[in-house]
């Protein structure tokens, strides 16, 4: 069997195909394994999460992969007072009606079956409804609405409001679990690390493959295939097996040269799932200055470049990493500078959430997934207004001996390292029914 | 200098670097050159235009080539009423409001730079407004609001209203001179059809071009650039040049794989930019039978798969040629039923429109753009809501020895073959520029 990526879905579906017996080649694009997780050794021990980072309650194929293999997970920071800036100024509390209107969302999205969001009652006119559209009709204070496009489609999809659905919100908040447990630091999908970063569980799944399994550096050039098997070509090297699953985004699985080719709706899937535009910042302190202060260094706002932080210091280390994001066209628009211009920007925004102190980091560090060839944005793949009803029922039904994985397909933690798993074993699955 | 398909733009860029002394060589994926025109023969002589098939007033490189290469046009049929259904019933006038509606768009596209629309004023508003969700706010009857958003974003677009922003109609209409101009027969966009079709015509640009410069069956696969230039590899061949000119829709353009990687905000283009849904289908008849009853064969309508027929019957020829569209949404419909079930919907829709004698053609011919891999669905790509002020920018600017042609990059009849033609020559100006 192949399989076409080795982010954690590709590499939870070898494992599991090993596991039964069946024996596989992974082919990956890139010179190692992980896909979207990255880690960054620091100078003074530890390491940054260039990329996915968290795990939460729920995840429960996260948990048991994590144990399986020898590592530990640890807990984000949960001591101090959250900061949140609302037009331009400190505020005390939540924007005005902000619970009401994450419960109305919620309950919006618990009607969803988060295999067939497309046929619910709403799908309809919740497709052809941008959620920043929605939140301007709906929402009667602008800062809140404001407040709450941010922090739905920025922190959720890493778009702006405008660039989604209403209903690819309620996909995503019903396949993980509510705005509680999506939003959440402690008891929601941000509580838990990995000791060593996700990167570090990807390479033992990889290592846990039989030897020569995986081949680095082999893009996937053309999938063929016929009565008799797939032949899948990555360079100079072809490679036969009996069906492949193909474990990338859809935007990535629509560069792939298929023979004979995708059926007209499964490509034009591919056409319509961009990545998200997601941009992840480290900055790098001599010592976690806001913890002196009693805040906690989580931070939320509705204006400037970076819609929220989180402190993403390591146990045991003495320095202070202040992580923050931007997202959609605040993303773009931060990729658009110079570096030195880019630079101080995020200073001056980290200074306006965290005082003087925060705009001289030692260092700034990211990684732009965005230019990566083989990632071309984070956190996911989106379908935009107008597209979820049409193409959403071509994420999973294999095309012949074709298998479809990536976080993408997920039903359940969609978009996250969960779906990722869970997909990948799902396509595997479905693999072996086939044998 | 190399050119990336033999589309009109490629071979219009070809032409023109060749006439400057410049030699090209052209690469094309299929076995034949015109891109998304393609003519059929009729058993009982002339022809079918499965794809693009007319020009009109403005579109002066069109009408020269035509011209230049000893081929004639002939007018569109003129005669008769058209036919308007709206509500399930037979109508005798426009839509309530429907004048006032159109002109209220083009005083608004009036105000847009097409070369620039994402700097208009209002450009932000409009990218994050959906024409559904424009129109529904804006137009009190709903007939009236959803016959227009099928005329405009369907026969304009190719899309439903709910997946195009309303900034994306009014670049079009801004770069098709208007509502008027592109909606027309005589005097606008559909006035003209070439003898032979448009496919004749790129037949005779790409037999002018010195022998051997046009390669078929020779799908890009990757192009390399660096300081000497450029390699573009198909299959087992490499060509090298000074530059290249990709001539595809951003959408294929994003399939070929570029070292070193596209810019991150021009990747994102190619992600984003998804082909548009038109199903065209030619219905034909022994004979004209729905000029007997006075009517032109032109019909439009709010209800039903079909959105708009027209009369393509030839000159001197018996058979009566009714050519009928569907678009976005209700194209994707159709293609998804069988094709006994399609063919008796069609019938169905046509009788409606035309009485019992439209429910037995001879036959049905259609041709499935999105299906076809080297197309992969007309007219042609468009933005989704939220990505024109982003990503518009990058259509055009090269990217190092990498040139962008396509009608897609068109400032004027974008989207059209007068469209394909000046981005092609406007790219090969800029190639010449550079030398």
């Amino acid at each position: 069997m192949i399989v076409v990526g080795a982010g954690f879905s590709g590499l939870a579906c070898a494992l599991a195909l090993d596991a039964a017996g069946v024996e596989v080649s992974v082919l990956e694009a890139r010179d190692r394994v992980g896909g979207r997780t990255l880690s960054r050794p620091l100078p003074g021990g530890g390491w940054l999460d260039l990329g996915a980072q968290w795990i939460g309650p729920t995840q429960d194929r996260m948990y048991a992969l994590v144990a399986a293999y020898g590592l530990e997970t640890f807990p984000s920071p949960a001591r101090g007072a959250s900061t949140l800036r609302l037009a331009g100024r400190s505020a005390a509390g939540e924007p005005a009606g902000l619970t009401g209107l994450l419960g109305r969302l919620d309950a919006l999205a618990d009607g969803l079956d988060p295999a067939a969001p497309w046929r619910a009652d709403g799908a309809a006119e919740w497709d052809r409804t941008t959620l920043g559209g929605w939140l301007a009709a709906t929402v009667p204070d602008p800062v809140t609405a404001r407040y709450a496009g941010r922090l739905l489609a920025g922190g959720l999809l890493a778009a702006s409001p405008d660039e989604v659905s209403l209903l690819q919100l309620l996909f995503y908040l019903r396949s993980g679990g509510g705005t509680g447990s999506l939003l959440g630091m402690a008891g929601g999908a941000q509580q838990d690390r990995i000791v060593g970063g996700p990167a570090a569980l990807a390479e033992r799944m990889a290592a846990a493959l039989p030897s020569g399994s995986v081949r680095l550096a082999a893009p996937v050039d053309a999938i063929v295939q016929d009565a008799c098997g797939v032949r899948v070509r990555a360079g100079d090297e072809a490679h036969r097996a009996d069906a492949a699953v193909v474990a990338l985004a859809p935007a990535l699985a629509g560069r792939i040269r298929y023979d004979p080719p995708l059926p007209a709706l499964r490509d034009g899937l591919t056409q319509r799932m961009p990545m998200g535009s997601a941009f992840k910042v480290h900055a790098l302190y001599p010592e976690p200055f806001w913890g002196a202060d009693g805040r906690s260094g989580v931070a939320t706002t509705d204006t400037g470049p970076l819609t929220e932080t989180v402190d993403n210091s390591l146990p045991g280390l003495a320095g202070g990493v202040l992580t923050a994001f931007s997202y959609g066209a605040q993303a773009r628009a931060l990729r658009r500078l110079s570096a030195g211009q880019r630079r101080d920007a995020l200073c001056d925004a980290l200074a306006a959430l965290f005082g003087p102190a925060a705009a001289r980091p030692d260092d700034l560090v990211e990684y732009d997934w965005s230019a990566d060839p083989w990632t071309r944005g984070c956190f996911c793949g989106i379908l935009p207004p107008g597209s979820w009803c049409d193409y959403g029922p071509q994420l999973r039904p294999p095309v012949g001996r074709l298998h479809w994985a990536g976080t993408e397909t997920a039903t359940r933690w969609s978009g996250y390292l969960e779906g990722a798993v869970t997909a990948g074993e799902r396509a595997a699955a479905e693999v072996l029914a086939g044998l």
